[in-house]
């Protein structure tokens, strides 16, 4: 843990939100594939003007705001063992920037929102970011 | 273009920079591959304890804010011609929260500076975060 205060060198705007059936951190699954329940992006007005196009692509990723992670923590002991790492050695939620991507497969466009499957996020997760998927659920 | 105000949902702190040899946006490449110019990643401290265990992988996922970024657009006009399409289906840098994650291969660790290749990020952009990577070069 550090004392050390954050900056608040820039700020985000939240865009929307997801949707998923996962309404505790205890209850999100580690690792969801093409094959998890459908879960929904939801985006807030004008933003939903900027998924023109988005239809055409198979995978999309998402970067999302971990709001729930703490940001004060630079080593942890991660579950495997192996001892005390810093949070940049390892991909865990806990971060001083708690911004995670992650890519899901897009079933459907229905106006603002998105139907996706192979997302493992809290419902309510603010959304900050969407883009073409690279590579399937990567 | 929008004139809806992104709200100030979340605050973000650089926790370090990049050095590159590219000094103005018009000198940024569009792509470099592992075998482009060594950069190096400098982490302010105490950030840069975060690090431990960093050294085992061969290739970083950073986290950059594109501070040069527009954020206003929500519909653009690609280069590859084909019409105006939502920004949330291009990988463009110009996006409502500009934050890039880029794939670089780790060559050394000197201290709170890590020496990366593939990197193609204007001198002096803020980073955000990094992690593990978990492809080379996507």
């Amino acid at each position: 843990m550090t004392d050390a205060i954050l900056g608040a060198d820039a700020s985000l705007g939240f865009i929307g939100h997801v949707e998923t059936p996962y309404k505790t951190l205890s209850e999100c699954p580690k690792r969801v594939g093409a094959d998890g329940p459908e879960c929904a992006v939801v985006l807030n007005a004008p933003w939903d003007r900027a998924l023109q196009g988005i239809e055409q692509f198979e995978w999309i990723e998402l970067f999302l705001w971990f709001h729930k992670a703490r940001r004060d923590l630079l080593i942890i002991e991660p579950n495997h063992g192996n001892g005390p790492r810093g949070v940049f050695s390892l991909r865990s939620p806990v971060r001083p920037n708690p911004i995670a991507v992650t890519t899901v497969t897009l079933i459907a466009r229905q106006g603002n929102r998105l139907i996706v499957r192979g997302l493992e996020a809290l419902d309510g997760t603010p959304l900050l970011d969407l883009k073409p998927g690279r590579c399937p659920l990567a």
